[in-house]
């Protein structure tokens, strides 16, 4: 109405108004109007979590490159202090392990005086937290600052600790997305909810890998694999979402910044194409699988001992909890002497870093067989022509230096595992297991120089297809999962080595699964985090035992006539969050629960002078302390299959079993463990 | 002993027995026999599950490759009859049009006459049966002949039908599993099992994708999108390795019969991997999505509308009633009429095979800039080196054969859902969303002859990228999942659009899941199957639900003091399977459940002589009637989100709800599912 007044001044021979200028149609105006409102309907019914999912992951990508840039900025540093230090050995040396030193025990020093929980990748505690136990402070945002400054000091360390950051950036934006949740949980007014939350703490771990191999794919398989026993397909499409979102921001700014032309994939690499391996080879990637498993049971079976080694040797134990980042400062020395280029580094092309290591174990071309005759002298500096001279040694070839790397990353990766400092377990892993594919594919190559004749045609084998299978069989068997066989072909570009890769995961996974727990179940063992087992080998018989079998009898209920000193008492001898409420002593029906702190609170604000046996639980009831409905109860008869799923789906801590009505027992984590393990180990016959 | 003894014998002087030959080192012959003890027993522990997974991997494989093998000899027989066949018109259509006419019509009939649940995808239903309901006879495997005849004989029909082979397989695969299930259940004389046997089945989906495109990953993925809700990595893992089996048999199957070199992927292509598309190529694809999800809406509307149609229009309906195979000839006398090459199927690349039609699609030139001032001639035969030769019309250019192509296919693809054979519908979308993308690649590519100049380097666009990305986008959006991106990768051999096909496939998804049902979705709400739906927009208002509001509190009980002829005028008056049994009628205290079936038994054996109101339920359960215990029960206060959780997780059909170990009533899918939609349609107010 007001444009069209407008409209009837403007005609009417009065001085034209800025409003008619602007407004000749109102027609049309109003049609556009009206448009827009019912777009911005329509946006914002697609609900805010789509928004909040993009603003995650385009979030999490900018630290990602950020963190990246600041790094390159930081190595590129140290390489110059290296280079233009002059050839006096000492000083060579000196600034070659005094700048990792520096900064790993900052690193150490720093996240860890603001806050515990930035040490490690942060995967295991947050597998516990996903499964539903909750871990007080772990994802508070203050922990966020020393997460990234640690992180970025480690990783500017360089290839010489040799640690990634896959762990660390999982965690960094689960953080983000428990902050982001609880603003706007504050921001409108509403009540906390659970599950939405978890749901978007799903999605946030899959952003976390997707921002830093920039693979959405198996970014959201791996954190799947990896946290969780259950999904639901809705999860799995936001964090697809989320995570491609991540992705294509993380290599949108590498664009920008005119590092690549265009989106392309991380480490890309030339396979040739036609006939990229031959049919009897399959056979070897299988035995390069199942050499990457038993290897990774022997890799894991060592780190967890160390790990526990650590942690009870009295001297090491009473350094650790004194001054970490002395420790950390050792293992460093350790690290960095051993890796110093002109003394033993020179046999582990310690001159590369993490990413020219993968682009040059993923090289396609045979160095056995280009170093049968020629021999290529060792660079004075890096060739970034000719990555793989640095693996070159004229007496001991490359054999011998991929042998040597294996041995000696094997414990320097373990050392490396216990500095507490925030860092990612992943990438280092990846890249031993791209050498043992490598170091096999190179003996192939000049076992068969000829290559494996099929079809008329000879093709000389290659080599990084064996790495490139090698690194996902090893870091598959080594975290349980088989996305590692997708992530190769994501990380590559190129999906040539589709079956033999994935068949090298999956007979590296059949030894690993079966000998020993994933590195990330083996960190929560050590660290006596509490977690909830799996029924392997699911045996027809594991089908018949029943909740009643091994619930817990002997729980603590209440009754609505327990006198007040009797619930003061049991208040003050147990300490359950929350105890079983029944109608009646003598008839046990089940009621609800009550939570202890409220029964305290309760209890404390009645009046002193009650006579005893006068005042029951009911008048506490009456009088406002508040009782929760149990939502879900079992039978004695439910079998133990499905009150495990019941409680991995619902991420539940404990449930009451009733029958008929009556309270008859509880069962809990502790209760399902033991049965879980007794079905391994059946107990002896009383 | 035995071995010693010979062995002493030998020393002795007699004559050298023939076992002393053979057994001269009878501790390592001790040892070795060992060893292999050891070997079987490892090799027996890991579970037969993983032989069986396997055994049906290898099963599909070869079943798929011998139907390829036989398909590909019928219509190499069609080509040679209608090239040899001279040229008279009338012979040559008549020749064009009998051949698929002939093959559809005793496909039909056949298997049909054999079995009605052999007609269409079988995904619909599979999808209700892995969610709990039990389907009669739908997994029997007396349907596996007609299903594989009746589908030989359509996929034989080529191009002209233009249907797929995805959703039957499917179907078999599952239908190979339960029988194998069922035979090694008899075999070890146990019980059957439910959830393991569900297990099993969700593998064997995947297995059914994996055989037909050898694509392990994305077939593990499309099946877990389409068939469940929640699933868990164990069943994935066992999925993954059951499809890997399958894919790697069916591919190694072509390299044993000298088609393929090595092991390669389906339809590979050869796109340019320096600079596959330029950065701004980001928006078209995405907009490519868009359109791929807006025209999918409109094909799930006409189709579900059509197939609406044709179940209530009078005549038709009575002509599928009565024969089957006399609608399904017209049909395909209809299609295939179109489709005669020297017709109207000039304009629809007809004479291309259905695997034809996408390598010319995937074809990394522009047709457009090559046909810009050259026009190739309609070749007289196919020319297998340029296939795409049959999508150019002089007068009507690509651009008009495509967009024609796309108008035609449009609804002949719905009327071919309609005819009652064997076939599944995925291909044909797939080949449609490639159609959809060549075009728009085709006009971008002349829209910009030079490419998109970035960072200095003109690169032409690339069509098939977009066919690529336009084939992922709107077969995703039809069935409404997202692996299809992955699985156009695996099908390809190329991963380089990663991004690009990913975001157009989100895009895609975006449109179609907020607008339709999926393809699957809509032929359950058409055959009127049952089906739990999901809980859309997740609102934080939705989860206040609880079951207190929707249960259904009118529910038959039966009470252990309920006079027999009571129990017998409620069996009689209702038909449900089992009744909820209660303590008694005054505390209704809920003890378990009783089958109706049970029940009537235990009726008719029964003295007819008992005098009314004398013997009570309580006696059928003394005298034998089995009773049985309820595992799980809800409260009035759990959440609509939880009792959905929980029906989705453990496939339930029902619960009792129940307060205070009182029954107060049951959740069924009814009343979820009525809960469910008033949470989006809120009832008015009374």
């Amino acid at each position: 109405m007001e444009e069209l007044v407008g409209l009837r001044e403007g005609s009417s021979g009065s001085p034209v108004s800025l409003r008619e200028l602007w407004g000749p149609c109102p027609r049309v105006r109003r049609g556009i109007r009206g448009g827009l409102e019912w777009l911005k309907q329509k946006l914002f019914r697609v609900g805010e979590d789509w928004y909040f999912l993009m603003t995650l992951g385009v979030l999490m990508a900018l630290i990602s490159y950020t963190m990246n840039f600041a790094i390159g900025r930081v190595v590129r540093a140290h390489k110059w202090l290296y280079r233009e230090i002059g050839d006096s050995h000492l000083l060579r040396y000196l600034s070659w392990t005094v700048y990792p030193v520096a900064l790993v025990s900052f690193s150490s020093g720093f996240s860890q005086s603001i806050t515990p929980f930035s040490g490690g990748s942060g995967i295991p505690e947050l597998k516990t937290i996903l499964s539903g136990v909750v871990l007080e402070d772990y994802l508070d945002i203050k922990n966020f600052g020393a997460k990234v400054a640690g992180l970025t000091c480690t990783l500017a360390a360089g290839s010489t600790v040799f640690l990634g950051k896959v762990g660390p950036f999982v965690h960094l934006s689960v953080m983000i997305a428990a902050y982001l949740g609880r603003v706007h949980t504050k921001a409108i007014g509403e009540s906390e909810n659970k599950s939405k939350q978890n749901e978007m703490l799903v999605a946030a771990a899959a952003v976390g890998v997707a921002t830093v191999f920039a693979a959405p794919f198996s970014g959201i398989l791996f954190s799947i694999e990896v946290m969780s026993s259950h999904f639901s397909v809705w999860d799995y499409w936001r964090g697809f979402f989320a995570a491609t979102c991540g992705a294509f921001m993380f290599r949108l700014l590498a664009v920008f910044n005119s590092e690549q032309e265009t989106i392309t994939s991380l480490y890309k690499t030339s396979f040739r194409v036609d006939v990229p391996f031959d049919l009897p080879e399959i056979f070897f990637f299988v035995a390069l699988g199942a050499i990457c498993g038993i290897l990774s049971c022997a890799y894991l079976f060592c780190q967890r001992t160390f790990l526990g080694f650590v942690k009870t040797n009295r001297v090491i134990s009473k350094l650790l909890a004194t001054s970490k980042p002395l420790y950390s400062a050792l293992a460093a020395l350790v690290l960095a002497s051993i890796t110093y280029p002109p003394g033993v580094g020179h046999f582990l092309a310690s001159r590369l870093s993490m990413k020219e290591h993968l682009d040059s174990l993923f090289d396609n071309h045979s160095w056995a067989l280009m170093t049968r005759n020629s021999s290529p002298p060792w660079p004075e500096e890096l060739d970034p022509q000719n990555l793989w001279f640095e693996w070159y040694h004229p007496r001991f070839t490359i054999f011998g230096t991929l042998a040597f790397f294996l041995v000696m990353k094997f414990w320097m990766l373990i050392l490396a595992t216990t500095i507490p400092i925030p860092a990612g377990y992943f990438m280092p892993i990846f890249i031993f297991g791209a050498a043992i594919g490598r170091l096999i594919g190179e003996a192939l190559a000049l076992a068969f120089p000829e290559g494996i004749v099929a079809g008329g045609v000879t093709n000389p084998i290659m080599p990084g297809g064996y790495a490139l299978a090698g690194a996902a069989a090893f870091s598959g068997a080594v975290t349980h999962t088989i996305s590692t066989a997708l992530l190769a072909f994501e990380l590559t570009g190129q999906i040539v080595h589709a079956l033999p890769v994935l068949m090298a995961v999956l007979a590296a996974n059949a030894i690993a699964q079966s000998c020993q727990p994933s590195f990330y179940d083996g960190t929560i063992i050590v660290k006596k985090l509490p977690y909830l087992p799996w029924i392997r080998g699911r045996k027809i018989s594991s089908q018949r035992v029943i909740v009643g079998h091994f619930m817990n009898c002997t729980m603590t209920t209440l009754a609505k006539d327990t006198p007040l000193e009797e619930v003061a008492r049991v208040v003050t001898s147990t300490d359950l969050a929350k105890y079983f409420l029944v109608e009646s002593t003598e008839s046990q029906i089940l009621v609800g629960t009550v939570g202890r702190a409220h029964l305290v609170q309760a209890l404390q604000a009645e009046p002193p002078s009650w006579a005893p046996g006068h005042r029951h639980l009911r008048d506490l009831l009456a009088g406002g302390c508040p009782m929760e409905p149990v939502t879900l109860q079992l039978s004695p008869e439910t079998s133990l299959h499905q009150a495990h799923n019941l409680f991995e789906l619902l991420n539940l801590q404990s449930l009451p079993v009733t029958s008929l009505g009556r309270a008859v027992g509880s069962v809990s984590w502790v209760e399902l463990k033991k049965a879980i393990s007794d079905l391994t180990n059946p107990p002896a016959p009383k």
